[in-house]
C-alpha cells in the first residue's frame, strides 16, 4: 500500500503517529512561514502542514503543488490549534516530512467543488472529474448502499438472484428494441431486453419459487427528459402467492430501506385504487404527501353543482372539477393570471381556468361572477370543502384532459405552497388498474401493463363483452407521486394467455412465433406467480433527495442518447459493416 | 400466501400440524389401499398419503395426478413409519386432507430426475425443465452463493460496486465487439463492452478508490467449446497500490470462498513467474494439483543431455524434453503406441513421441534404445528424476510447440494416473508475464493482456530496444489449470500511455480518436492504479467441479451462439431495419 491511512479516518486517537497519505490537492493555502494544503481522497479531506522554518526545501516543494495533483506524503499526526469540528479528521493535521508528487494536473475545466462553476455538457464530458466532486461521489455511494441493502434483504427473504441473457430475440411489440446484428448469423438480430419478464415467468415454471435481479434493461425510444437508454431495474418474481404477498413483501423492502438509509418509521403502505387515484387526483401516480384532492362539479356521475343554463362553458362540459387551495385567497390577479397562462401551456393543455376566492370577510370574488350569484359559488365551493381564506381553482372539458391538467396544477400548486418537502415521504400501492386500455391509432386494446398480467378472477366473463372494464390485478408503487415500480399477478393458464393474445390483436401464429417458448412452457405445469419491477436509477434519485436520474448513474447519457465523455454511438469501419452483412441506407 | 410451508421443511417438530404445500408431483406409487406422492419444489420434496380406506374420493383423485402436475394440498404431518433419512423430510409425511390441480402438465419431453433421458439440445430447448432437475438448480444456487459472497467481502472491503455502461463505443481493436444500431443518429453504432476497462480505470481517475462490479460482457468470437457470447466477470479495481496489494486483497477473497462454501483453509497462495511456468509446465496456467513438470534434455540454454550424433532427431531439434510418469514403468506396448497416436492427432500436435521404460528390475526398454546405451539413457533419465519402475515419455521438435505438446500430455498423464481430482484445489499466481507478444501475422507487437498494462519500472528501459523482454506488471489467477481471471497494475502516466499506444501500432491520431476519453483523462491527475477480472461462469463451475460454464447459467447459448429455447437471434421486420437505416446485403 502506497498509504497507511485514507484522507477520512485520522483523529486525536492517532496523535503523534507517523503516517503516509496519498490523495488529491483540494486546496492550498500560503500563509508566509506556513503552507497549509488539504488532501482530499474518497473518505475525506485531511489537512497538511508544511513549516518554512523546520524545512524551507518541501515547503516550497508544497507551494508548487496545484489543484488536482495527485500527492504521497509521510509525516506525523498533531492536535490543530484552531480545530474545524465540521468534518472528522477537523481535529488534527500533518506535519509533513516527505512528499512525493505521483502525477500533475492541468488546470480541470471547472472546479471540482459542491458549487462549481461547470455546466451540464462540460460536466458530462468530463464526466471523470465531476465524478470526483463528493455530492456526485455520495449519490453513488448512496446508489452502491442501496443495492446492497436490496439485495441482502431479498436474500433474507429466499430470493435467489439469476442473470438472464442479454441478448435475446427481439418482437414486434417491442418497436422500442435495441437490436444487435449476429456477424455469425449474417442477417439475424438479437435484441437487448427492454425487461426480464419472460425470463422470469420461465423461472417461475421452472421452480425457482422466489427469484431477483438487479439487472440492466434497454429502450431505444425518443427521450423524454430523465430518460436514459439503458436503465436499471430491481426485478422480482414469486410463485404459489397472491397479490396480497407480493404487497407485503415487497412493502417490507421498502419499510426496510427507509429505515436503515433514512431511521424512518414507515407505516403499512395505504392502497389506493385507480380509479380512486383518477377521480381525486387525475392521476394514477398521486402525490400524496399533501391533499388538496380535486373535487368534481360535473362529471359523468355527477350533475352540474351550479344551476344550469348561468354559464355555457359549464353548461356543455363533459367535466367540470377543481381544487381548493387553502389559505390562498390572498391571491393577486397578477398571481392568477399568471397561473392562468400556466395552466394554458401546451404541456399542461387547459382552455382557460376559472377562480373562486372566498375571502377571510366571506365574500366571493371570482371570475364567473357574473354568471353566478355570490350565495351559488359560496354553496358550491363549500361542498368542495372551501373555508373562508382559502382559493378555488376550476377547469373544465374533456374528462381526461381536464384531470390530467388539474393534476398538473394540484401538483404546481403543491409546490407554490411548500407542500412537497424532499424530506417528507408519502409511499402507497396503486391497485386494480384496467387490464386493457383503447388505443385510437390502433383501433384496439393494448394491454395496460404487458400482455401476461392477470385479469382480476371476478372480471373474467367481461373478457368477450366489455373487455375494457376488466380490471387487472395489477400494482403500482407509487412514492411522492413518482412511479417507483410496478407489477402483476400472472396469467399462468395456457388458454387464458392464448385469449388475452387474441384480444391484443395477435393471430395464433403470431403469438407463438414471438411467445411460443412461453406458451410451450405453460404446457408443462406452470405455478401460480406474480411479481414486479422496480426502476432502481428513479428508487436512488428519490433516496437522495433528486429529481434527476442521471445524477445517480455513473457515466449517464444525454437526452440525444448520447455518451458525450466517449463520443458513442459513432460510425464503425467498412469492413465490420460488411462482416454482419450489412449496409448503411440513409444517414 | 398459497402454502403454510415448503416441501423441503417439515421434520417430527411439526409432528401433528396442520399444513399447506404446493409443488410440483415429481413420482406416484399406488400400492392398491395407499397412494404415495412425492411434491416437489425448489426447496425439497415431501412425502404425501393418501388412504383409499378414510378417504376413497380424494384417494382416487390423487391416482390421476400425473407428473409435473401443479397441486395444492391441506392435511396432517404425521410420523412416518419407515423413515428415509437421506432426506430432511424423510421422517414425515403428510395424510391429505384436500387436493387442488392447480396445473396439469404433459408428459415432459425428458424425465425431471437427476440422470435424465434428455439430451443436450433437448434439454437447451426446454431449459425451463432442465432448470427443475435439483443438480441444475443446485448449480445456480450455488452461483448464487458465490455472488452474494463476493459482494459481502468486497463490500467489506471498501470497494463499492458501481455500473458502468453496456452501450460503449466500438474500437477497431475489438474486431469482436458486438455492435447496436443507433435509431436516432442512423447510421451510428453502440457496441457492448467486452471489458468495462476504460471505465474503471476512469473511475480511479474520479477518486473512487476501491471498484468492483459482477457485470456481463460480450464477445462475438467464433465460439470455442464453452465459451459464451454473454459471460459475467468479477470486475476489480484499486487505486494507490501496488502488485502485491492486489494479490493479498484478491487471495483473501479466494480464501473467503473456499471457506465458507467448501470449509476448507486455503494455504497462502504461491506465486510462480511466467518464464518458470512455461518451463516446467509447458503453459502459463499449470495444474499444480500433481508434479510431473517437465525436464528439458535439449534447449537455448541446454545442451542435448545424451551423447551427441547418435540420434539425429534430437540432435537437430530446437527443444527436446519429457515428463516422468511415476509407476508407469508397466505401461504396455499397446498403450505405449495408443499414447503415441494421442499425442499425435492434431489438437496436440506432436510428431512422435519416445518412449524409455525404467523397470523395476533396473532394465530400460525404449523406442531409442537402438540409438543410445542402455547406460546413457538410464543416466540421461536419472537426471530427469526417473527411478525404476516410472516411464519417461519425451518429445522434441521446435520450443512453442513441444512445450504446448508437453503440457497436453502431462495433462493427459494426470487424468490417466488419477492426479486431478475434482474435489482437490490447487491455487496460485503466475506473475511477471511479457508486456508484448510479436505477431508474426500483422508482423507487430501485441499487447498480451492489454494496452494499459504497465511495465515493469525495471524494464521501461528495454521498450525501445528488447520490447519482446519487457515484462509487466501482470498476473493471472489460475485454479486447478483453470485461468480463472488476471490483471495488471495499469500504466496511469500520459506518456508512458502514449509511447505503449506508438509501439501497438496505433497513429497519435487514432489513439485518441479510439481512447481520447481515457488519454485526457489522464492530463487530470491519474492516480497509481490496478486490478483484476475474475471469469465468474468459470469461477462458479471450478467450485460446481464441473469443466462446463454452461451448466452454470440460466440460458446458455449453444455453441452457435444461438439460443435454441426462442429462438434468437431472429430476422427482424422490414420496418425495424429500415427505422435503422440499414440494409441487409449478404445472408
Amino acid at each position: 500500500m502506497l498509504r497507511t491511512h485514507t484522507c477520512g479516518e485520522l483523529s486525536m486517537q492517532q496523535n503523534g503517529m507517523e503516517v503516509k497519505l496519498c490523495g488529491w490537492i483540494q486546496k492550498s493555502r500560503d500563509l508566509g512561514g506556513m503552507t497549509f494544503i488539504d488532501l482530499r481522497d474518497r473518505y475525506g479531506i485531511t489537512q497538511l502542514v508544511f513549516n518554512m522554518d523546520s524545512n524551507a526545501e518541501l515547503c516550497n516543494e508544497a507551494r508548487k503543488l496545484n489543484r488536482e495533483y495527485v500527492v504521497r506524503i509521510a509525516g506525523k499526526v498533531t492536535e490543530r490549534s484552531s480545530k474545524n469540528l465540521k468534518i472528522p479528521t477537523g481535529e488534527i493535521e500533518i506535519l509533513v516530512e516527505q512528499l512525493e508528487v505521483l502525477n500533475v494536473s492541468e488546470t480541470p475545466p471547472f472546479t471540482i467543488e459542491e458549487n462549481t462553476d461547470g455546466g451540464d455538457e462540460l460536466r458530462m464530458k468530463y464526466r471523470y472529474l465531476d465524478l470526483r466532486r463528493p455530492s456526485v461521489r455520495a449519490n453513488l455511494e448512496l446508489r452502491h448502499q442501496l443495492a446492497s441493502l436490496i439485495r441482502n434483504f431479498l436474500d433474507g427473504e429466499k430470493f435467489i438472484e439469476v442473470e438472464t441473457p442479454v441478448l435475446i430475440k427481439s418482437t414486434p411489440e417491442g418497436a422500442r428494441d435495441f437490436v444487435v446484428p449476429s456477424r455469425v448469423h449474417n442477417g439475424q438480430f438479437y435484441a437487448l431486453p427492454q425487461s426480464p419478464q419472460t425470463f422470469k415467468q420461465l423461472l417461475m415454471v421452472a421452480g425457482f419459487d422466489r427469484y431477483y435481479q438487479i439487472v440492466k434493461c434497454f429502450r431505444d425510444e425518443d427521450l423524454r427528459a430523465d430518460r436514459q437508454p439503458e436503465f436499471t431495474q430491481i426485478d422480482c418474481e414469486m410463485s404459489f402467492i397472491e397479490q396480497e404477498d407480493i404487497l407485503k413483501t415487497f412493502e417490507g423492502l421498502i419499510k426496510h430501506l427507509f429505515k436503515k438509509v433514512k431511521n424512518m418509521d414507515m407505516p403499512m403502505l395505504p392502497r389506493m385504487t385507480y380509479a380512486h387515484a383518477m377521480k381525486n387526483y387525475g392521476n394514477d401516480k398521486p402525490d400524496t404527501r399533501f391533499e388538496m384532492c380535486i373535487r368534481e362539479l360535473k362529471s359523468k356521475d355527477t350533475p352540474l353543482q351550479l344551476p344550469a343554463g348561468k354559464f355555457k362553458l359549464f353548461d356543455e362540459a363533459e367535466y367540470t372539477a377543481g381544487i381548493v387551495a387553502t389559505g390562498c385567497a390572498t391571491y393577486t390577479r397578477k398571481q392568477l393570471d399568471e397561473l392562468t397562462e400556466w395552466v394554458k401551456r401546451p404541456q399542461i393543455g387547459a382552455g382557460g381556468m376559472v377562480y373562486i376566492r372566498y375571502n377571510t370577510d366571506g365574500t366571493i370574488k371570482s371570475s364567473i361572477d357574473k354568471f353566478y350569484t355570490e350565495e351559488e359559488l359560496r354553496k358550491a365551493i363549500q361542498n368542495m370543502g372551501a373555508a373562508e381564506g382559502d382559493l378555488v381553482l376550476i377547469l373544465s372539458g374533456s374528462e381526461s384532459k381536464t384531470q390530467k391538467a388539474l393534476s398538473e396544477l394540484r401538483l404546481e400548486m403543491g409546490n407554490r405552497m411548500g407542500l412537497r418537502d424532499r424530506n417528507t415521504y408519502s409511499c402507497l400501492w396503486v391497485v386494480d388498474f384496467p387490464l386493457l386500455e383503447w388505443n385510437e391509432e390502433s383501433k384496439r386494446f393494448h394491454a395496460m401493463h404487458h400482455p401476461f398480467t392477470s385479469p382480476k378472477p371476478e372480471d373474467v366473463n367481461l373478457l368477450e363483452s366489455a373487455p375494457g372494464e376488466v380490471r387487472a390485478n395489477a400494482y403500482d408503487l407509487v412514492i411522492n407521486g413518482v412511479e417507483i415500480g410496478g407489477g402483476s399477478i400472472r396469467i399462468f393458464d395456457k388458454k387464458l394467455q392464448s385469449k388475452m393474445f387474441e384480444i391484443l390483436g395477435f393471430t395464433p401464429e403470431k403469438s407463438m412465433e414471438q411467445f411460443g417458448f412461453l406458451l410451450n412452457a405453460f404446457h408443462y405445469g406452470a405455478p401460480p406467480h406474480g411479481g414486479l419491477a422496480f426502476g432502481f436509477d428513479r428508487l436512488c434519485a428519490l433516496f437522495g433527495g433528486s429529481d434527476s436520474i442521471r445524477d445517480f448513474i455513473a457515466f449517464p447519457k444525454n437526452n440525444a442518447a448520447r455518451d458525450i465523455m466517449i463520443d458513442a454511438p459513432s460510425f464503425i469501419e467498412k469492413e465490420q459493416l460488411s462482416e454482419l452483412g450489412l449496409s448503411i441506407t440513409n444517414r
